[in-house]
């Protein structure tokens, strides 16, 4: 009854299904059940469908123990690696017709019961890690658990996931990590001067350590490829630096070749193209990288952003929102900046780019500022 | 007239002062001066104070051309790198008493005069790398630019400027910038499971390679430090990893420990041992790390949140927060999550931790459904 369990617990109540509890901690098994999240077991239960979730160093254990403990029952679990558990699982000589492993991508930063929510999983792509073994009525279990709960069934091999979530979730984790590191013994002054691109790299750096010990060591070998493709990156980038610093100072007294225009005048040198184009290269894979990551709703190229100034008194945001639905204009998203100690924030809204026009001119009628 | 140039001009404008604008492109220069940044320059102008608002590479040329042009005017630069600005100004035999360097600590995505906002700097760090050469009234007119504009004066050396900002900017940029080139040559089944984590960690990787090339090229050495750093601890969490994949699989038919415990089983040998706790380390000094970063306005531990269900329908956001409003509740922050094709979207909502019960119990009453 952790977070993936209890969401998937209450997903599943919502629906009417009989949803029996069960953890290491009776606790936190009262208080999934106080929260409406299912039942504790009783004698004779007999699970039609059992979903293991459980840390990662466990998790091939329940699951043998679970296809032994109930010899009908279909068993399945979420832990965020595949290959090592399925492996375990045929290792011990389980019935494997029964079981096949999935791995919901969703998550939030805090966990336990009370995290737990029904519509966690919401458009959420949702891995089933298939094998040869299985019988269709394992898989028909699990598929119809995964839509039911109103995620995106996404079908791979167990190789296939853990090399993906190496790459799009634990290298990441430890990038995060040791950026965030290098922070512990900066003085008080420059980490003062952090803004949010500081903050966004380093944010899953809170990350729980315990668990991810587990993940990053039961998916040791598909993290450590894709962060050696990163060190060796990472060594040119320093090669660059070097180069760099080597170089002549910026130039004051010499006319460069355009002066004061927004372009590069001509490097002065070989090592100095050297360094520009290595360093302008890898940025520009950087920019290609990202660009293959699928948008958000509403930072979606589909949508454009209008800022609108807002008071920092209450209900303005609210008299905002009002005025934009009486001119008939959908939100589609919304933030709200507010710069520490400033009296005014800055919501940035995401509307559909033809009603753009119309809504600034709207609101700069009505007296709003419009910031962009 | 790029961001810092027209955004310094706009609040300068605000406050009736006489602003020139000058910039290398005369079309910008009119796009400005319609968006009310200032006034094109005439003959016999004799400006007290100029703000240079250039890319780094050409920094130092322009504030030794305009300490030459108006003999009489304090000068001052905006780059984020100061240390190499300086000692080209000075190595040119510039008056350096009337030339200090600054750099406000505020940005946006977007460049360009039309990403202008008066109150881009309104509570956000501005450092002034004084130097020994500096006299009064060039201190004074340039501390009072920047308390004009509602920025927080910081004082620093060049020095302590560049090595402070290679750590808190110019590092995470890399960091970003290579976790985001990892992705470039990834099957899209991989890049289709990514979620917010990765998009948090590579969103600067979209930031302008020309920019960013003149950015690490001048402030080459102090990054390279710190990029240092971070190369040695990730070739020790590489070294963990490997110890890790060389470990026995995850154990299933043996009896852990703690058998679905949420705490991780005794390590098996001394192998095991290393790496765990190498691990253990490098994340928990991630959360430490990240601990040192001064909170952003509403995700302050002064503030708790509330989660709030609202239906993707016109009007829904505005009446939760009309309704809050009506319960004598303001809110500090709020930010609204969308998950792909879901038909419900959930409000963040920060406001004081005294707040919250009375609010989850009121909203709750009238009818809302509380997600967490």
């Amino acid at each position: 009854v952790g977070l993936l369990g209890t969401s998937i617990a209450l997903g599943l109540r919502a629906r009417g299904v009989d949803v029996i509890l069960s953890d290491s901690s009776p606790t936190n098994v009262s208080i999934a059940i106080d929260y409406g999240a299912g039942r504790s077991a009783t004698d004779g239960d007999e699970p039609q469908l059992v979903v293991v979730c459980v840390p990662p160093d466990v998790t091939a254990f329940v699951i043998v123990r679970e296809l032994s403990a109930y010899p009908r029952a279909v068993v399945t679990d979420v832990a965020s690696v595949k290959k090592p558990v399925l492996d375990a699982v045929v290792a011990a000589g389980a019935d494997v017709t029964r079981y096949v492993g999935t791995h919901p991508l969703a998550g939030r930063e805090k966990g336990g019961p009370m995290s737990g929510r029904a519509d966690l999983f919401l458009g959420r792509p949702w891995v089933v890690a298939g094998h040869p073994g299985i019988s269709y009525q394992t898989a028909a279990a699990v598929d119809d658990l995964i839509l039911d709960l109103g995620a995106t069934l996404v079908e791979m091999t167990a190789d296939e996931h853990d090399s993906s979530v190496a790459l799009v979730s634990h290298a990441p984790q430890v990038v995060s990590t040791l950026m965030a590191r290098q922070l512990i013994s900066a003085p008080e002054s420059a980490v003062g001067l952090a803004g949010g691109g500081l903050r966004d790299v380093t944010r899953i750096a809170a990350s729980d350590p315990g668990l991810w010990v587990q993940i990053l060591g039961a998916n040791a070998a598909p993290t450590a490829a894709v962060l050696r493709g990163l060190r060796d990156d990472l060594d040119e980038v320093l090669a660059a630096l070097e180069s760099a610093a080597a170089d002549a100072p910026v130039e004051a007294s010499g006319t460069p070749a355009t002066p004061a225009s927004s372009t590069s005048p001509a490097p002065a040198g070989s090592t100095a193209v050297a360094w520009r184009r290595m360093l302008a290269q890898t940025l520009a894979g950087g920019n290609a990288g990202v660009a293959r990551i699928p948008g958000k709703h509403g930072q979606d190229k589909r949508y454009a952003q209008l800022v609108v100034m807002v008071d920092d008194t209450p209900g303005e945001l609210a008299r905002l929102l009002t005025e934009m639905g009486e001119e008939g204009v959908n939100l589609e998203d919304l933030r709200l900046e507010h710069s520490p100690g400033a009296q005014i924030g800055l919501a940035e809204i995401a509307v559909l780019p033809e009603a753009v026009q119309k809504l600034t001119a709207a609101l700069s009628a009505r007296g709003w500022r419009i910031a962009g």
